[in-house]
């Protein structure tokens, strides 16, 4: 039975760590405020997880990854291998690269599609970059956490950029999802006969799933926090800020979800969105 | 066999004529520019075609309608029934339904979703309002036309909002995705990569075949035009204006098709925005 | 004493038929709700005031200015002339033009830039297009009304067009300043303090008058309505869709000021966008 | 004769310094590439130039500041005073406040408003930010460089967030300029007759000497180049952003400058986002 280090318990990691132990895996797990989970060995420390040669991130960001990794690169043996499943920035997803290298360690950048319940039935859509025996190494671990393993290239870094390119898509329906609600409500039409013509268009489980938490408002409690919404969106705009790139959609999305901060609506679903476009068109308040 | 008029045969048109045909009916037809067709009866005028009590309008805008109006509403005998499948304005369509009402006649808006290929398989969906009775009666030819019926009120104008809005995803969607495509090759990535992440994410036929069309860059021969794309940004456009709804991603759209159609790509297919997407983020060209 | 009509005696066209009352024309006026003023003369209805021969219009917009169109047209002798000083969109004034010619009729559109406050003063900045006869024809009235008079063109919609180009810079600063206000203050500047700081760096009147509006919050009453400057909003929108103009700040002037209308400010100053800014950036409720 | 410390002889600071040397001070000036200039005593190190106890930074950005801050800390005897008058991003002047408290030394943040012409002839504006005394002792140098002298508050990053609202107010009103030229030329307007009307309007040397700029295409060689310009609309855009203020004319105007640089027009002056504008509109190509 293969030992792994997992460090991140929080909504997504907790699930995931325990698919992992289910499969087999014998799973040194540690967080930062501890958490008892069965079937996971806790430790004391992200070196203790990485001490067996593969240990796997899922942090809330940037800066939380990096709060852990001087522990994890002196934690892991030479040649040991660090899986980031966090949704990372771009820039620091290569820097990561970069620092394993000098450390003589190995990196893999494989972030993750799925809410919470995806993680926890092993349905996560997971997107991988890296040295191709890398992957082919993680690859039974991915398979356990997730219906689909998509690589995308050998530098680690790209797995990030494709990630946020998706996460990119995701708010941008949710924008013109609230947005067309608000359009068709103001021309007489109710939102349900609206919300059944889009899913019977787009036949897209996506569409469906968020066209009907809109329809319904559930902005509470969150599957997704507005705030970790922005911080995506954040990332979104450094992409395309460090390339050069005009984003007029993303950028229309970053004052939507600072709006939404701004408001003091951080803590609710990143749907609720749907708030501060029906304000603006003089609905509800 | 019952008679129907068919006023319009365009790409969409023609196939929509043919398929009533061959379910039955006996079609008299008539385009500004005659078409031979087998199956139809080309007739002499719209007048004649509204004589036979029930007649399908299928015109590239408002005003290709309001021209062959006042020849539906006289040749259309008491009571007699006007479907119009057109993409219309909402506030025209509002009108026209007065303008039947004054005249003694009966107007239903049936636009559809769905490219001519859609329409010549009988794959339309078809997005009804009136009054119910009349719906009841259209049901049997809608039937022949698309899989899917969905009735949204009972004034018909909604239906043109609901079609308008789903337009606006759509368009939406095709913003998106060439943002997107520009901003992970910026990153480094290679599209067709993006592309199955996307594909697998949404399990949505209209992503997986848009996706497909901006991935090959498949702009000509155009399945819709982007001038076309254009009049529809501008209804909608117009539907938020008289209602005093704020639409910002829908004013982002109509800027980039004024931009397509300013620089000469009215022609092409809409999905050529891309084009824009990259010259702007320095990519071919 | 020359005689001269003048039909609309709104907050900008009364002060207007009183300087030229002043001035020493003999001034037939008429306005919808009949209204007395010293030195006017009231007439029964706009084809009085047109016999005169020579007519100016001052109304709200398109719609008031058609509304007494054909009285105007009937009223003026062949050959007379009718100056159009009101906000007209580009296309009506075009076809204004047209109607004219084909009454045999002259047409000159000089459009204002002042509030009444400047009107009273005779300060007028006076935009004029037209034949150069018309305009030497109509330049003493001009003088007596504004403190410039500026030359762009023969073809009177170009006035008009220019007005409105204009007026887009207006707005377009309103928005500026708006943003920079809350940006400013979130960073913890004074306003004041900026405001000083503006006014020194681009020594304009109408910085130094708009900044301390906003500044001063005094958005009633109103010195120009909100809901007016959307009616401009649209004009300008109009002047750039019918050109196949992309128009990205004015877009985002039209979701602004239709914000604020449809949150039901449109009696209050326009420059009260700034309260929609502040709410978004989480100011003041 | 007092002697101070200069650092950064770009082409702002070295006009800057020479007229300190003007004014009776005794320069000791240091530049990355070493600048012979009559009256400046070239000295070898940003820490030489601090040894003087009252050191002023003008340089290209963080980054550069940055590099010397080192030095100058070190170099300062305690007590010695830092006045940094480049245009920095208000978290890192932020920072450099607590580094100087800590290290026991003043900082001072003085930006100017004003090109290199300006500049020469001593009629900067700046904007300072600081303790009371430290102001007053700075005093007599900033009014050898500039014509007024705003203050802002004691927190120094005041200041660069007072600079950065201006560069905003500057940047909005070129982009409104440039979609104003397109817009009425569209519309058959000569760009010279609107440029009139503008001038005359807002009576602003400022849109009078940016108008005609744009008028006459003087878009090399740079008076301001377009990548600085995207420098300053970053800094914008971070001070937005770490304060949750949602900014969309600025974000407009990210856009704009991402396109202008990844089109390759990074070196040239920043009034050439006309030529995107113009290239929207389908103009000149």
């Amino acid at each position: 039975m293969r030992r792994i280090g997992f460090v991140g318990l929080g909504s997504m990691g907790l699930p995931m760590a325990k698919n992992l132990a289910q499969a087999g895996y014998e799973v040194l797990a540690w967080n930062r405020t501890p958490k008892e989970a069965e079937g996971l060995t806790q430790v004391g420390s992200p070196k203790e997880a990485a001490g067996t040669g593969l240990v796997i991130t899922m942090l809330a960001d940037d800066a939380a990854t990096e709060a852990v990794l001087p522990e994890i690169l002196e934690g892991l043996p030479p040649g040991g291998l660090h899986i980031a499943m966090s949704t990372l920035g771009v820039p620091y997803s290569r820097a990561l690269w970069e620092r394993h290298r000098q450390a003589g360690r190995r990196y893999l950048a494989a972030p993750v599609f799925g809410r919470p319940e995806a993680a926890a039935r092993g349905e996560l859509r997971i997107v991988v970059a890296g040295a191709p025996a890398d992957v082919e190494e993680a690859r039974p671990l991915l398979k356990a956490l997730g219906v689909e393993v998509y690589e995308v290239g050998e530098a680690p870094h790209l797995a990030h950029a494709v990630k946020l390119g998706g996460n990119f898509l995701i708010a941008s329906m949710l924008e013109a999802l609230a947005e067309a609600y608000v359009l068709v409500e103001k021309n007489g039409v109710r939102r349900e006969a609206f919300y059944e013509v889009v899913r019977g268009f787009f036949r897209s489980p996506v569409y469906e799933a968020y066209g009907r938490i809109l329809l319904e408002r559930r902005f509470s409690p969150p599957g997704f926090k507005l705030r970790l919404g922005l911080k995506d969106v954040r990332l979104i705009h450094q992409a395309a800020d460090t390339t050069q790139t005009p984003l007029p959609l993303g950028h229309l999305l970053l004052d939507r979800f600072l709006e939404g901060v701004a408001r003091g609506m951080g803590e609710e679903d990143w749907t609720a969105i749907l708030k501060l476009v029906e304000a603006e068109g003089g609905l509800h308040g």
